[in-house]
């Protein structure tokens, strides 16, 4: 297997996590180039790995000779067009979800896909990849609780990034379980609601939390609840009440302490203690798949769009009251 | 402390406990008399107490010179009367939940107990005695997990009763959150709607399990799962979420075994272990409360009007396709 | 069945916590008369209870024509002479553990005992009626997890009181074990032996923790954590290694919080909520033999004679550097 | 970084794990040479990889010129001599643990490395590696639970290998705890004793479950026990009990399941689930340190020597009857 060169878009926190699983974990590639629009925090990472450069053009990397492979992990309202460029060049590219903030975005990147014949596009909904999914994903194949009836799923971060909006919870959070749900019940969300309660008052003038509720086409609900400001720690949940009983994901901590009259399990500040083997595990899939020129086993553009339209759906409930919302995926 | 004499009025599985728990664990009290329909299933119960008597006739039991107090614990229809009864013979009745299958008796019952002058009628929400939900309680007012904003309540059994209808689930299981939630937060439920997923198959022609939404004064917003034929076991589970964190009630299995590749704790196969204790504080407090003619530390009529209330109004969002249904509670 | 009427002797935290036991949760019980050496401790006590007498001498409690039956938790240096008077006095009596703090005085209370020909002592070791350790003992008699080999105690407390001694944690608090073990495995200790880490600098002077390595004529294996300093809780384990799986005790907290970075479940200060059900159900079967005239299923001074043959044996290994000693349970 | 090519001794369960560990985990390393005694199966092992050759020699993976770093994951009784050829040969070799069976070969080992004047070989004590030791280990210096005093570490599997020995119990299972607990203490052991109750019947003539205790300097007291044939699962415990509190090793399963009465936790059958991030992370540390020539972060072969010295002195304990034995590490 050859090794392949790998140039990423974006060097904030997503991006620099990428970087180094690249580096120091993933089995047959190397990152050659790190694009930033701060140029200096670009310089930054490339400058931690041995003969990678840095630029401020993240079309620049797309096009560098030195580059077979694309990450893309800049602004949500960069995905699209830096996907469709990647495309064009002909080169495969990992692009953090979502495909797009808005819908049509999401159309407009599937179109250009299918008309460059070939699916380049993977996208980084990384729980397909983390350990316990995919445990609870085999576990409901082979119908260890029976036919799902219900899903319980819990999203809560330490607190909401600045600038924060009501819909950032719905594209940015819950598009996680969009796509999650869809694809440990092997069936599509077909309506919709959306609910919260009143506001926390640890950020002003957000709706957080929230709580959704989706239905797919194999009968089954699941309540999704954000809660991006819950402050106590990083915690996703998720639980499966079938017909014959329930599966769901444990807490990962790996200590128990005892101390002051507690036990107590820890919660990660944010994301990348809990997803780490996901992404590494994403990225190897994702770079094998490159080295031989088989289809990435991730998840493909369409389903980013088929995310977006769920996405859509709740924005529309949101915006009417939280009554019950048809989800429409477009053909392209 | 005199000893309060007690008569029960039903010997199925809910009054046959009570008649044990009166007569083992609680202080203070001496049954003397026992009803049922089937007349042998009270002879049986009566049999295994010292002195007690047995008979077909509820009535007898509320007129009986010695009784001092009665517990209701016939089937759901029987409440209204037998407490109306009781009243009328100016003695202190611990009523089964629910007060009544439907508001307007709930309302019927109230009425006459106003009339009376007197709070004669005790309700077995017991839930308020359980030391679990009353550490909970007592948490959040300690503002452990701040501002109360989600609520997620899970309600599972092993299998419904047989005869068991669409409305059971809510005026027979959810009832207990109808009172708890309110209770717990200090906030009564405002507004509500019903949902659910396709049916088990475990049973024909029930719609199981079921998911409710109510909002509370304060805000609040609380998801209620009823699950009768969950099947694997009795589970009940409440978690707060709040601003600061989260109170959580845990499985309240005294063992955890190791065998056959699982490390596992049991479940109950129905309530009485579950909620033995919240029981047996409860008949203490309601005899405690008798002996010496003080208000007892229990559920009152009214507080089973206004779960009523709230029954009456998630089962019209069942009815009218999970629209959302504002709460009325009626003028007594 | 008649009231008995109780004189608790010792109005310290273990006796005042019996008189409200007895007061308000046990069954067919009136405690007539509290005695303790500070007898404003002992007033303060009874007041509380509507009819009790305060005393400053404990044996005017036995002598008392109006004590039917006598529990005795005062100093556990006073425990063999009370008892003594209480079979003299031909009164039934619930002795808290230990029978004596040396083996030959648990031999002469044992020999009183069988001179007034009938057993009327009863010793508190009250974790046989703790509701995990009785679901433990029926678990292991059912066979769960195949013949035990190994168990592995643990005793943790917050703090040893003021003056503890090295002999303490042997003779006051791994005595619970040394009845509990053979309880749990209908088989007796026959050898023990006895080490330490360096001692905690909590507190100076003292040998803490200890650990004890028992074996049992069935040829299990005990070891005994016993760690009076272990400040962050009160902490009571158990779990049992067998030919084919294990069975332990949870930890019996109700709530789970989430906040700051944690999940934890709560530990007590000390031993009155972890053992209040045993307590409870200790003394409601107590009450309940003495009011039928029936032996109680409590240990008796026999069992309390062999567990301080138990910790003769573990001091004797402690004296000596930690070699293997032989149990001699002194016939009578 | 330049690709470090591997050769693999040994083509068992633990062999053909580290092969596909290093094909599809590690980066920077190609296995080119796999060696097994039974031809056939290096050949299956190697034929998963392109371009790996197969051998029955052992010694021609060490010579061979397209191998620059050695794995020896063959029968313990083989690992001091494949080790020291690795030497001769001025290869990097990752040994499985044990060094060697008896303390005797351990130090000729290290004879030979001293003499070779390089430290070439690392031991492959994975768990130094395992992400839940390493907190644990982060978590002690950092002073959460206070100075240690007591550890206990449990290790039990479902069934001995065919021809296990008591020995086995200690040399090839306890070894890792006789490695990890100085490590995580950052102490040496220096006394020990071996105690065991009566064995299970599960397989005869063998001295399982057993338990040993070790002294630290730094005066902790570590209680450790082996049970090959638990038979419930593949399960590794360790806590800490310092001064302020307790740290310990949670049950790493994924998933939680409701079903038949019971919540339930998974066990593995074997090691590899459970250490498979520690293999790993192991590998790729060694990978790292040989690609760029500084000194792996492994265990070394004196680790090793240090762990067999425990090991001789537990041997001793069970055949004196478990009297208490000084280790002894022989100079080299």
């Amino acid at each position: 297997m050859s090794v392949v060169r790998v140039g990423v878009i974006g060097a904030g926190n997503m991006g620099a996590d990428h970087v180094n699983t690249l580096h120091r974990h993933v089995s047959g590639a190397v990152v050659t180039m790190v694009a930033d629009i701060d140029e200096e925090r670009a310089a930054a990472v490339a400058g931690a790995l041995p003969g990678a450069r840095a630029t401020g053009d993240p079309y620049a990397v797309i096009a560098d000779p030195e580059v077979d492979a694309v990450v893309v992990a800049s602004h949500d309202t960069t995905h699209a067009d830096l996907s469709v460029a990647a495309v064009r060049a002909a080169k495969p590219v990992l692009c953090e979800k979502p495909l797009a903030p808005t819908l049509s975005e999401c159309v407009r990147v599937v179109r250009e896909e299918r008309r460059a014949g070939k699916e380049l596009i993977s996208l980084g909904f990384m729980r397909r990849f983390d350990p316990a999914y995919v445990e609870l994903k085999e576990s409901l194949a082979a119908g260890v609780c029976g036919a799902p009836l219900l899903l319980h799923c819990v999203s809560r971060g330490v607190a909401s990034a600045p600038g924060a909006t009501d819909e950032f919870s719905i594209t940015g959070s819950a598009i996680h379980e969009f796509d999650t749900v869809p694809w440990l019940l092997d069936s599509p969300v077909t309506e919709v609601s959306w609910h919260a309660p009143r506001a926390t008052t640890a950020v002003t003038g957000l709706r957080d939390p929230q709580l959704m509720l989706l239905r797919t086409a194999d009968g089954a609900l699941t309540t999704v609840e954000v809660f991006l400001n819950a402050g106590y720690g990083y915690d996703i949940r998720c639980e499966v009440a079938g017909e014959r009983g329930t599966l769901a994901l444990t807490n990962p901590a790996r200590l128990v302490t005892d101390s002051a009259r507690a036990r107590s399990l820890g919660y990660p500040a944010d994301w990348r203690p809990r997803f780490a083997d996901a992404y590494r595990l994403e990225l190897q899939a994702w770079i094998d798949a490159v080295a031989t020129g088989s289809p990435a086993p991730l998840a493909t553009a369409h389903d980013g769009l088929v995310a977006g339209a769920v996405a859509e759906a709740v924005i529309a409930s949101m915006k009417n009251g939280g009554r019950t919302v048809t989800v429409q995926v477009p053909e392209v």
